[in-house]
């Protein structure tokens, strides 16, 4: 059996089971969450811990994103994780791999773009590793802290729960796209949202401090891909309605010139670093306001959690449903249906 | 200018310098010590963070080194920093990148190899992230903690102070040696030395509990390169006594087989993860028998700490000196003398 027939998400379940890491006392949250949480030295907090990396061909070109803008994305994939936790940032080590006859201003530039990230939103880089690599990689380690009793977790979902997600869709997976077509001096916003994202911190702080959202997770893979990711942690089902999905203008440009389909980017194309979240229904109007006034963002409804035998379901906006499937796999061919 | 030209430390001192993170108020040691620590939430306790990785066909070679076998040796690197600080260890994540094409059960044994070492030693796998690499690599992240007053940094040596090493020194390199020449099953003890290294986490904590040593490094690049971090860390020079160096016998079993010296192994071979530490001189008998009771393992004096003037030197047997070069230096090529 090969990775590729199982899938990363196939391999991550795999890989829980064989750690079981839940059954360890001290553990609060472990694999399979946006970050591991642990039980903290003074009773109450929790100690966040998340990893990501980017590897050069799967995750960036050089050619479409410069070393800084590299190390801010990395960094900011792990903010984006203590973030979906309702955490705070706290502190990073990076291990860098790079190929033998890198230039030294690029490995400048890489902890530059690392280093203004992490300070933005409050981290330090504390440490890191420097290996030699035929691949150049950046893989970043970063701890956080939340109240352990108001962490958002993916579990959390709840029947009859709203289904909500900050900000708008699509506009990173359009950047790509028009970097792919050599297109990206057309459109900046696109090109910007897929190498300039920003984590949604003081949203997962606002909510997590409130008390509002059952469950949160961070669009990292596409909102459907994720939105399924939620269902299976939470062991329910997911119906996202079609016509209410926000998708960002900069997307809907970029598709206008290129041919493509806004919402099959908004749903699938992954990379926004929104916040994905459930809600009760009756305090929907709460997280609207509290998110815009606190966190200074838009919340849209975009669907509700449903009973598990329901499945994951995308209503049209014709009533008609259909299947909710994709979002990036790794080790999969990209977009091909999701198996929760 | 290239990575190469400026060499791994070279770099790490550059990084070092653009980050400046020692200047942030809540973190005890930053970058370029075995461990970053951070102020935790608890007064005195520090937070440990530490993150090292292996490259395939840089740090090791699929055909001598079973997945499982690569996962132990690369969370013992970093269990093996936490035990150089004097601390415990605690939770770790883990970013995986794997090749297409790899099997299942690769990543499984990896995985088993990688919780067995956190377990022996009392920490966790709590979560990670798996991405798809054209070369294999393994990246690890793990917390600890440690009394902030009693954490052993590389910077305390002081002028007087002896330095001492844990164990025996050159079986790693010996069974490396001893596989690069087709000769593994000629030499298991050496070989196991190599891909089931062990990290000295008692000694680190007797150390740190007992306050009996001014500063630690693990010897992980080779003594004379560690050493030579000691010293630049400390500000100090570094005396070697060439014929006190504890080669293990195995060791010389290779080295005669090979016709190959065993002190330039012991000296410069690397990843043997024993403390390399310094101690006042009239502490060295308490040092050892500390070592001995309560950690089960022998110490030997190796050399002194001196003035920053007199730089890195050994003392060969009959009284003259040779400056101490050496050790492994990523970017640039093996064995180079060193340039701290």
């Amino acid at each position: 059996l090969k990775l590729e027939d199982l899938g990363e998400f196939g391999l991550i379940d795999r890989i829980r089971r064989r750690l079981a890491a839940e059954q360890a006392p001290d553990v609060l949250v472990g694999p399979g969450d946006d970050a591991a949480a642990v039980v903290g030295p003074i009773a109450g907090q929790a100690l966040l811990l998340t990893c990501d990396a980017m590897v050069e061909d799967v995750h960036f070109r050089r050619r479409w994103m410069s070393p800084k803008e590299l190390g801010w994305k990395v960094m900011v994939r792990n903010l984006s994780d203590i973030a979906a936790m309702g955490g705070e940032p706290g502190h990073a080590v990076v291990t860098c791999g790079f190929p033998p006859g890198t230039d030294v201003e690029f490995a400048d530039a890489l902890v530059d773009g690392l280093d203004e990230a992490a300070r933005t939103y409050g981290a330090r880089i504390v440490g890191g590793d420097i290996v030699r690599s035929a691949v150049l990689f950046v893989s970043v380690a970063l701890t956080g802290h939340a109240d352990e009793h108001k962490l958002l977790c993916r579990s959390g979902c709840r029947e009859g729960d709203v289904l909500m997600v900050t900000g708008e869709l699509g506009a990173s997976a359009a950047g790509l796209l028009a970097m792919e077509a050599g297109k990206q001096q057309h459109f900046p916003d696109a090109v910007r949202a897929h190498i300039h994202p920003e984590p949604r911190l003081a949203a997962g702080r606002t909510l997590a401090c409130a008390g509002t959202a059952t469950a949160a997770i961070d669009v990292s893979d596409g909102l459907a891909s994720d939105a399924a990711r939620l269902a299976e942690e939470s062991r329910v089902g997911v119906s996202v309605s079609l016509g209410s999905v926000p998708v960002a203008e900069s997307c809907r440009e970029v598709c206008r010139a290129l041919g493509k389909d806004p919402l099959e980017l908004a749903l699938h194309g992954g990379e926004d670093y929104e916040l994905l979240f459930s809600v009760p229904a009756d305090r929907v109007h709460e997280a609207t306001q509290i998110l815009r006034d606190q966190a200074a963002i838009a919340a849209t409804q975009v669907g509700s959690i449903v009973e598990k035998e329901r499945g994951l379901v995308a209503v049209k906006p014709d009533g008609s449903t259909v299947p909710l499937g994709g979002g990036w796999n790794h080790f999969r061919v990209r977009k091909e249906g999701s198996k929760p």
